[in-house]
């Protein structure tokens, strides 16, 4: 953001237009800022140009230096863009072209909005996810580990409750491989990794300070905006999100140039299934699989599949707290730990375990098992949440709380991931931390009319007001008859 | 442009992205802005929201009201608009959402470059350009002249110097014909009518001013922009120019929207085709012809459509001023005046005459001869400009000057639209009316070694020279041998 004053001659001379896009420099530096014009002496008078913060660190120029001002011309791979919005297929050199100048803020949204639309509805071939994994990689900031294994994994998503990553990271670190994972924060989920760790410890840690964290022990769990790792990927991600637009080119791409940009060499990739997941179809999968299969390959990151169930939640709790929750009591052996989300952490952990050259093919569950029955998994995990920092503040369950019953006798026979997320997302969650949903009832258990299928909690009357109505028009739940648990709409 | 302090609580707790779309409202009004985070008391206090002029008045509240901030939801009609990146074709009712969305200012630019993508790449079917016409018609104020036979002409581009429409305008109005010409500024080009005209009149006039023009002269040559006619379309076209798209669908909706909301009820399209024009090709023009009649016929306009020759510059002069000086040696009968721009111009209006059911068929044109020659154009054209206004400032050709010369003996065999039009913009034209390019030979002349192509005007010696260093580089013109007059580039 600049700032020009109305009765500034430049401006009148040059025709600039408010919110447009102008170039600052001088002999050495230059940036392109968004322009605002102002009327008030006491922001900026005329013959002086006013810089937002942000601009001004970026510019690096003393106050009271002489700039030039100009229009910003269209950055060059723009040309790439127009080609891309023809039709055209683009070669690695405009992928980074075109990534080299987003990154460099040469982009505006509006320019931004272009590719990415260009990009999504043309769609990229495989080889073009390839070019843009690559440039994407190279945008940033690179992290070398200096061993051969280093493994990571991921979930592309869509499955509320979800957090099998702070159960495998703990047992796959305890076997002493090295996993310095590091996650993002919700997008348009009621939790991220990074939001949920964050309630036990912790998690935006300097890029040294997770470098120490990794070297003592074996593994980090941390979030992943410090790093600036694959960062054209998180200025995209900005302008996606608002449009709602979500290609899978783009996906894939995101997802391995953040891996490889972290260093990884091995990655397990769990791509759930099921009519309310990200993924509908397993033919949708198996064509996943194999994109994300060819990309690895050509970029040396050794990637194995795995298709998982993803027709309901996974564990208890969706919200930050609820499911930190979960992972705690699955890492105690508490008598009443989610079973599904220890069993699925575990097929997980074996798999990742495997990768381990002297581990031997198909042992990795039993291995991960003992991990975690033993309680060296839940001592890695103190051991982790120490190194980090644990958090200093306690956070509860929303103090707000309503269940929601079964409107007759029967048996859950569906729910729908997407409803019950939005319903924690009204609630609250990921900002309010303890608020989500709690689930009592899953697929198959038996319910009696009146019984509570889950409980709402929230911080606060207004968001707990939004999810209860929510909830009471559609519950996401669906009654079966005992016989089929499998039943018509309630 | 709306402003927080870093400190207020409110930018904190709702965890609002500074540049990010906020909602502002109270109960009776509501806007959106884009937000803006300062450190500066001055600007703002923490608990007071600052609102940029525009948004301001937009709003419409006293200062000191309460207002409730909050995320601004992206508009529902993008909802069509990812339909349409998903290939969707869209319907009326979906055209007429998003072009009132876009008016009301709930796009921002990111969203409308998403939406002006997708209907770029997927193309847009013949009735989906209809209803985006017809939505684009809807969107602002609409003229009424209440007269059977309102005309208009108009042509797709591409070709600098074609000035006809001052030809043509005091032409038909001569003869009696209502020709209310609202015309644009130059986007791309070096000169649009409305800065040509400029040199000679006021061209930007109030809607009252223009209405007793039109009722005094039966015609006006004013600037388009002040009549908030398709007001959708001057804010896509905002969003186009910079991402340098450009789709047909668009384009065809662009034009006839601001055809029907000033109430037009006749025109005539002139489709230059040349190597070097906006349409290459006489199939793209017989297609883009069946694409305009097509929606005319629906919406009540008569179309009629003229292919020309668009294969060099028409007249001499690219530049407003240059311009100008040929159409009034043209509307003088000098005997030096350009005889293309003078045949075309006669084309055009004899066509136009004939949309009167008084003119017999074919008779047309030697009704506009006649008219032109006998002074009656020109004094139409000297009593419109008397009405508009008299322009007080005079423009002479830009002081700066130098000759191009051809680099061998030949016959011009070939002239660059799109070159002549890129060193007449780096000259000046169209901000400094007497920058651009006077062209001294056209295609056929036969030319001499060292003998002078074109002469270069501009105000500025920054400019002047980058126009002189472009026409080094490339000429624009291309010399063949005198007995074909066709030869390899020079």
């Amino acid at each position: 953001m600049a700032y020009l004053h109305r009765e500034c001659g430049l401006y009148r001379a040059e025709g600039f237009q408010a919110l447009s896009k102008i170039l600052i420099e001088s002999d050495s530096h230059r940036i392109q800022a968004l322009l605002n014009v102002v009327d008030d002496d006491a922001i900026v008078t005329p013959g002086e140009l006013g810089l937002a913060e942000q601009a001004f660190e970026q510019l690096g120029l003393d106050e009271g230096t002489a700039v030039r001002v100009d229009h910003a011309e269209p950055p060059l791979s723009m040309d790439a863009v127009r080609r891309k919005i023809g039709g055209e297929p683009l070669s690695l050199a405009d992928y980074r072209a075109i990534t080299r100048d987003i990154v460099a803020n040469r982009y505006s949204k509006m320019e931004m909005a272009a590719f990415l639309v260009a990009a999504g509805q043309s769609g990229l071939d495989r080889e073009e996810i390839l070019f843009l994994t690559r440039a994407m990689t190279e945008s940033g900031e690179r992290l070398h580990w200096h061993e051969p294994l280093v493994v990571d994994k991921h979930c592309i998503g869509g499955i509320p409750g979800n957090r099998t990553t702070m159960l495998v990271t703990p047992i796959v670190a305890a076997h002493g491989t090295l996993m310095p994972k590091t996650s993002s924060r919700a997008i348009t989920s009621p939790a991220g990794t990074a939001d949920t760790m964050e309630v036990l410890a912790r998690v935006e840690l300097s890029p040294s300070t997770m470098h120490r964290v990794v070297r003592r022990e074996r593994a980090c769990l941390a979030w992943g905006g410090t790093a600036r790792l694959a960062p054209v990927d998180d200025i995209l991600i900005a302008v996606e999100r608002p449009l709602g637009i979500d290609s899978q080119g783009q996906m894939i791409a995101s997802i391995l140039s953040k891996k490889l940009a972290a260093g990884s060499t091995h990655l397990l990739l769990d791509i759930p299934v099921g009519p309310s997941a990200k993924v509908r179809h397993m033919r949708e999968a198996l064509h996943l699989r194999k994109l994300f299969e060819y990309v690895g390959d050509h970029l040396g990151l050794h990637i194995e599949v795995i298709i998982t169930d993803g027709s309901q939640p996974i564990g208890r709790g969706i919200g930050p707290v609820l499911e930190a929750r979960d992972v705690m009591s699955v890492l105690h052996n508490k008598p009443d730990a989610p079973d599904d989300l220890r069993q699925k952490a575990l097929r997980l952990a074996g798999r990742i375990l495997e990768f381990d050259p002297d581990v031997r093919g198909g042992s990795g569950y039993v291995m991960a098992r003992d991990i975690l029955d033993s309680g060296r998994a839940l001592a890695k995990m103190q051991a982790i949440i120490e190194a980090q920092g644990k958090q200093t503040q306690h956070f509860d369950p929303g103090r707000l709380s309503r269940e929601i019953t079964a409107p007759r006798d029967g048996v859950v026979s569906a729910i729908d991931n997407f409803q019950m997320s939005k319903i924690a997302r009204l609630a609250g969650a990921p900002m309010d931390k303890g608020a989500g949903v709690d689930l009592l009832k899953k697929i198959a258990d038996p319910v009696k009319k009146g019984e509570a299928l889950y409980r709402i909690h929230a911080e606060f009357p207004a968001d707990f007001n939004f999810a209860s109505t929510l909830a009471s028009d559609n519950s996401g739940y669906r009654i079966g008859n005992q016989a089929t648990a499998e039943g018509p709409p309630p």
